[in-house]
């Protein structure tokens, strides 16, 4: 089998034991009112990549070398799955992009109404530091790594991380203009979450700081990478395999990376960051670095 | 000076720490938005009693029976505030309760529009789990503390605690019938972060586990009568004192205490909950314990 086949399996694989993990997310035994839990449950259960869980457990066996380290992972996994989903419930709401749709489901304030949606959310986006301290009891992972976790987490989904970047794209729909601009729009918006699931994964596998400092760069590199990728897809896609509609952000007058650098240029800074990704995985020394290069080709040679 | 004028006197030096600390919360060489930054600041310095908070700092010193912990201790208050404030932010949403003013000033969004209120919202509740592992790295509270202290944040802030309370209170508009219904809406949407501010400065003030749990039934017991005493004054209050309509839960048609119970009635259930707030500290043997059993006297002797 081809690279390609091996890692969208391997890719797979950790997206299922994710959708199986989620489905038990929400203790049983905690009085929760019916309707906010069916509203969390109906957009945590709403499907997707699942790529920033993915990428958790994909390092974490990296590091160690040990699929049992997956087992270990699982309670952060879902939890950046938690802050992921709540900012897609919170950005569909109409004070924000004023969605109806997301993956050919109602959004969840149009089942649910916008002061649920709001709260269950709220909900979400708490929930994901009640897991991580239950990844320390189930064992395996320390105290201090435990907490590591935690304030990497506040800070790469708060105000310096995802919120700052969603805040700077909502004020940016004004006119941005530099490339600058659109650099810190995507680092953050979309980037600081995939800088955490691998440096989470990276430090329940057991890395040194040093290592943590490399895979921060592989995270922070395949995060722009992909995000370049997804506009020049939008640019010269094919539609079908897509699955939805080229050319939107020229429609949408959208401010892009090809927009502002060309398309061969951003080709080649797509090039660049994935080389550069893949170095940095290098230099870590990893006790099973192969997957972590075949992910970062895969997610820049994909078509949809 | 009589313990009412001392115990007002100690709150409102902590409540000064607080404001003072909360001026900084948000590290200065973070790149945030500057619009994020206002909005965000704009809520956490807008004043109110900071009575959460206080609890923390209270309580941390009272097990320790020593000054030097509420430093210790004044990371995680502020993060009780980043959440209680969160909380107010959300709450007043258009989607919500659709407030103009609070304590005299515009809501948020009044300001800086839904969408940033939304953000500013989620920013404040994603910082509060950065300033427990704040407390310590800035020394003297052990990384299993911390996390405990998370955890309880988490579980007590979520679905299972003050979110799950205000969808409760929300569904309940259209007309709650039992007292139960009432109590889940109290001790959740109110009372849960009084249990955590207690049970947190308990951990940093280094108690045992059979302390945090009679601190534990202590914030629960302060909580729930500060609640009833409050459905009690709205009813038979003085305006003036309270800065506020009496009477507006019975124009409102809300389901109170009184309401379900009778004045009397309500007025002993306050009684009862604060005697047995005190015998849960009085039975838990801390080093200094007259200033909670003061605050417990004082949350219900208030007249606004």
């Amino acid at each position: 089998m081809s690279d390609t086949v091996l890692v969208k399996s391997y890719l797979a694989q950790c997206a299922a034991i994710v959708e199986q993990a989620l489905t038990e997310v929400l203790p049983a035994q905690w009085q929760v009112p019916d309707k906010l839990r069916e509203s969390m449950m109906y957009s945590l259960e709403a499907g997707g990549k699942r790529l920033r869980p993915a990428l958790v457990l994909a390092v974490a066996e990296a590091i160690s070398g040990d699929e049992d380290t997956v087992t270990k992972a699982l309670p952060v996994a879902c939890a950046i799955e938690c802050i992921h989903t709540y900012s897609l419930i919170h950005d569909d709401l109409p004070a924000m992009d004023d969605d109806d749709y997301r993956r050919g489901k109602l959004t969840n304030h149009k089942v649910y109404g916008e002061a649920m949606a709001i709260l269950a959310g709220d909900a979400l986006l708490t929930h994901a530091f009640h897991l991580i301290p239950k990844a320390a009891k189930a064992g395996g992972v320390s105290a201090q790594v435990a907490l590591d976790i935690v304030e990497d987490l506040a800070m790469l989904a708060g105000a310096r991380g995802m919120v700052g970047g969603q805040v700077a794209d909502m004020l940016g729909e004004q006119g941005i203009t530099s490339l600058a601009e659109l650099e810190y729009i995507h680092l953050h918006k979309t980037g600081d979450l995939v800088v955490f699931s691998v440096t989470a994964g990276a430090r329940i596998g057991g890395a040194t700081e040093e290592q943590i400092k490399l895979l921060e760069q592989y995270g922070r590199n395949i995060g722009l990478a992909f995000q370049i990728q997804d506009d020049i897809l939008d640019l010269i896609g094919d539609e079908t395999k897509l699955g939805k509609k080229t050319n939107s952000d020229v429609e949408q007058q959208k401010v892009t990376y090809p927009f502002l650098l060309g398309l061969e240029e951003s080709k080649a800074q797509v090039e660049r960051l994935t080389q550069d990704a893949k170095s940095a995985v290098l230099t870590a020394g990893l006790a099973a670095p192969d997957r972590l290069l075949q992910i970062a080709d895969y997610l820049v040679q994909r078509d949809h």
